[in-house]
């Protein structure tokens, strides 16, 4: 059921544009009235709220927000409309004399009218829109404070950024806040700490990730999971170099579309080399190896490769925004008639993927061709009409990109939703008609006769650390079972019970399982604390009573007591939770 | 049981460098017979025989060969005795003044006074040794002509090298032949091509491996196996970035000592980066993310990790010596008092996984203290007695190499023995008291104070690349049923027992077994060659009788007929073949 993207704007959302527009001129009005100095730069709405940034004569406090919210409140009850006048470009350069960062913004309007917006005695240059009067605005709250670079520039002025948001209703406010703070004791780096799975070192190199011991086990059993499920769908996996020479990428095209995303190039026996920042022109290449028949099509070549873009150091952020990772990718090679049945396994290897980890809500977008384009347009019709067709066979609802396709073809752009209702783009399914030509593949069909091979490039998950970044924060660091770096604990209540705890470590691991023996000499609620707060799904106690009659007292981490549990019937219990990839 | 490297050296060794020595100068002067105006390079003996590199008027055939195999042998049958006289410079020069290369290498030597050796009228430049006469070059026989450049060197001529190699009895050289010539069919780069395995591009990357879907799956399997064992063994696996910083580099001192086998580096955001050459900073890293109290130690960190180092071209030879490999890294940092058990843990586990590949015969070598090192002498003590100690808690013998470790501390070497009865160095373990100085690595140990952690490089199998090189030679591709890619292949005697091939493979996989139907319309004993030319353990034919009898005809690619065999039998003993790790 395809949906256009225009039906999907929820009127809601202009309504939250405008207010926030407006809260953000009510701010800068306060922040004027406590500054009289200040000089004001720009101050948008954005998805989540509004911000404003100020070039101030000393920094912001927290105390400073509650001034400036009361002196909104007083603007607000005034119900002061909002007056759009607009002016020329001399009367604008003379109105905002004292305000270098807007007569910077006034050289660069091209038009020789500007818009600007007044309530009460403040204006500003803008071409709103805006709620008609500041009582529209219902609900707001000032929300932190950071730096920010006059038009993020690191070698232009660094300015303070006032973060706010406002909402039609309290209640709908109260409950954005909840969500903030849900998702800030959620947020991945913080937990990544805390849980000791990663860490980022500036002084070793920006946006590169190390995973630590915890993190490491959560993705080798997600990679395991990973190649096993594509080993049964069929695919192949391969193993190819970080590196590859100037004309390689000069035959793929990246260095013409893509380079400003490359690292530079080093120097090797007089040639420039280049860290990939993707594998596809790898898997090609091996493609290429052999003369390919239509009987060996398709060829589903797979790879945990891991990849280098840069990205500027302003973006990067925990393992969402990085500037290496590996990317769960793989390419399709087929025969024109084997597309459509290709993607629809790609669609159902997904769902299958994403199901597994929790994630059972999608939003899909199908994204047609541009206005720039290579290849034929019945090629693109049909490629187009084969994601179509897939889509629809699972019956799925989507959303139409109208010409938001890459120019070498169309793709299926698949988001998740987390535990907080938040969207994150995740899957990728997108036909390539450039490559086969650029490096001109090819395969001998039933006819005797050469053809040009389909192209699917395809990464599920997207990248392994964005995906367990999401999924750090999906389930807030307690991981189901299966995943659980950690799955449990066996705490001995006294030094007497520690051989006996060693005794149900080493059972237990004969499954597997993933068990610790908390030995220290502490006290047992501190030690269940810990592994509480290390979101260890299982603690074992053990003392006199259960040496006596070989069990565990079981704890869940949601301190949920299930009492003594006979140690084989604990075992098989966790057994099954792992191998059924139980979500709890 | 020690032996020092002299104990070690056989008497055979010694005479079969003399006489192969010999063999070039007899060469040498067959091919002046042939090609008066031949001018002469140098003419080595070599481990396994000896060269000679000469500059021609034309490209040398295998005719000439026979022809210069003549010559020398009449030489021999003269018994000429080989005499050592010492000319000066002056004299030399005239003696080889139509000699250019002989000249430049006269240049060269420091000496006034310089060496010559003649057999009958011809004189070489040469100190020897050599056999006292012709006549003792017992059996010799000339090899290959290959391209050599003088003196190595891409800028200078490119001259003819006639390898050839000789032995005290007509047998040793017989035998050493068919060993050459099973080396040959066992050529990994020969049977990787043959079998898919991997490849590699110069046009994209010289000493780069891209392992192909049946390559690939056999490194998974040595992964998997890899981890499961290192996890049992106690170790966390981490990952970590393939790039860093300049200041990374600085401070672990590789850009000081190890920076000519470095890629060079590539800037980013105005510094600069360099591929690793080694996990151990990204390692220490991790370490130094928290403070370490005693209690934590040993903490052993393990990684795949892929590094890139820069090797000359001429130097790269397939899988046995490249540019981008994949080690199989630990690093161990512990307290002193845990060092030797921990050494002890090391070879136990190194054992292990050598053995379950098959290799069981090694040569153990340990390198002590060198004049220039880093440390106290009583730390290197220390650490030397605790690699002594864990190589004689195993009972093996070992070679000692006096001042054989690195400036930075003492390792274990060892080299495993193939199937062809070469050696392959495998295994490294080194302790390093050079990087917890640079990086101040520390831990909080029971008395309170900081102390330095010991830290323990080490590689078991080295290299993937390489490791999984040496055992396609080992198995002449042949690989053990756990390891094999494919492990059987279904063969349908006519196009009637498609659907139940099918179903035997349906059946097969659901243990995980790896199994392909032959559906081709091709006779079914082309099927049975081509599936014993892959190597494939077993063949599985299937036709009437078969399918009446819920049955397959099993065929083991050694041609050997194992007769209908019930499918659930065949199934059960597959799956323990695998399971057990059997080396058939």
């Amino acid at each position: 059921m395809p949906r256009s993207k225009k039906d999907n704007v929820e009127d809601i959302a202009g309504l939250r544009e405008r207010m926030r527009h407006s809260a953000s001129h009510v701010m800068a009005e306060g922040v004027c009235a406590l500054f009289p100095d200040a000089k004001l730069a720009i101050g948008p709405s954005t998805e989540e709220g509004f911000y404003y940034d100020f070039d101030l004569p000393r920094p912001l406090t927290p105390d400073d927000l509650a001034a400036i919210e009361s002196k909104m409140k007083d603007t607000i009850a005034k119900n002061l409309p909002f007056v759009f006048e607009e002016i020329n470009r001399e009367t604008a350069k003379q109105m905002f004399s004292h305000q270098p960062y807007k007569l910077e913004l006034i050289d660069d309007i091209q038009d020789e009218k500007l818009g600007t917006y007044r309530h009460g005695s403040f204006v500003d240059l803008c071409i709103g829109p805006h709620v008609s009067s500041t009582g529209e605005i219902k609900a707001f709250k000032l929300l932190s404070i950071a730096g920010a670079y006059w038009r993020g520039d690191e070698k232009r002025p660094m300015l303070q950024r006032i973060y706010g948001t406002a909402f039609e209703t309290q209640e709908a406010l109260d409950e954005h806040v909840r969500r903030m703070e849900e998702a800030a004791r959620r947020d991945h780096r913080r937990l990544g700490r805390e849980l000791d799975l990663f860490s980022v070192h500036e002084d070793a190199g920006a946006g590169l990730i190390y995973w630590h011991p915890k993190g490491g086990r959560i993705r080798t059993i997600v990679e395991d999971f990973w190649k096993k499920e594509h080993y049964n769908a069929g695919y192949e996996l391969v193993y190819t170099p970080h590196l590859g020479k100037a004309s390689l990428w000069e035959t793929s095209g990246h260095l013409g579309f893509y380079r400003e995303l490359m690292y530079s190039p080093m120097e090797v026996d007089e040639q420039s080399y280049y860290v990939k920042p993707m594998n596809c022109p790898f898997h090609i290449m091996i493609y290429k190896t052999d003369i390919r028949s239509y009987r060996e099509l398709p060829l589903r070549l797979a790879e945990l490769g891991t990849v280098y873009r840069y990205e500027r150091a302003g973006v990067l952020h925990g393992l969402l925004r990085v500037r290496g990772f590996t990317q769960d990718d793989a390419h399709i090679f087929c025969r024109p008639d084997q597309v459509e049945d290709e993607i629809i396994r790609v669609l159902e290897l997904t769902f299958l993927m994403l199901g597994a980890f929790g994630f059972k809500e999608y939003e899909i977008y199908l994204s047609t061709r541009p206005e720039k384009y290579v290849g034929e347009t019945s090629e693109w019709d049909r490629a187009t009409e084969a994601l179509r067709k897939a889509i629809e066979k699972w019956h799925l609802e989507y959303n139409v990109d109208e010409g938001g396709g890459a120019f070498y073809g169309p793709k299926i752009d698949i988001k998740i939703r987390d535990a907080l209702g938040r969207s994150w783009q995740c899957t990728t399914v997108q036909i390539d008609f450039n490559m086969p030509e650029r490096f001109d593949l090819t395969f001998a069909g039933e006819d005797g006769r050469e053809h040009r091979p389909y192209m699917i490039h395809r990464a599920l998950l997207g990248s392994l650390e964005r995906f367990l970044g999401v999924l750090i924060e999906h389930y807030g660091g307690a991981f189901p079972t299966w995943l659980a770096p950690v799955q449990a604990v066996v705490i001995p209540i006294a030094d007497r019970h520690q051989e006996y705890a060693q005794r149900v470590q080493d059972e237990l691991k004969k499954d597997g399982i993933r068990v610790e023996v908390d030995a220290r000499s502490e006290r047992m609620n501190l030690k269940i604390r810990e592994a509480q707060l290390q979101k260890v799904p299982y603690m074992l106690v053990v003392g006199d009573k259960e040496v006596a009659s070989s069990a565990v007292s079981v704890r869940k981490r949601n301190g949920e007591n299930m009492g003594a549990v006979e140690l084989q019937a604990f075992r098989e219990m966790i057994k099954r939770a792992a191998q059924s990839r139980s979500l709890e």
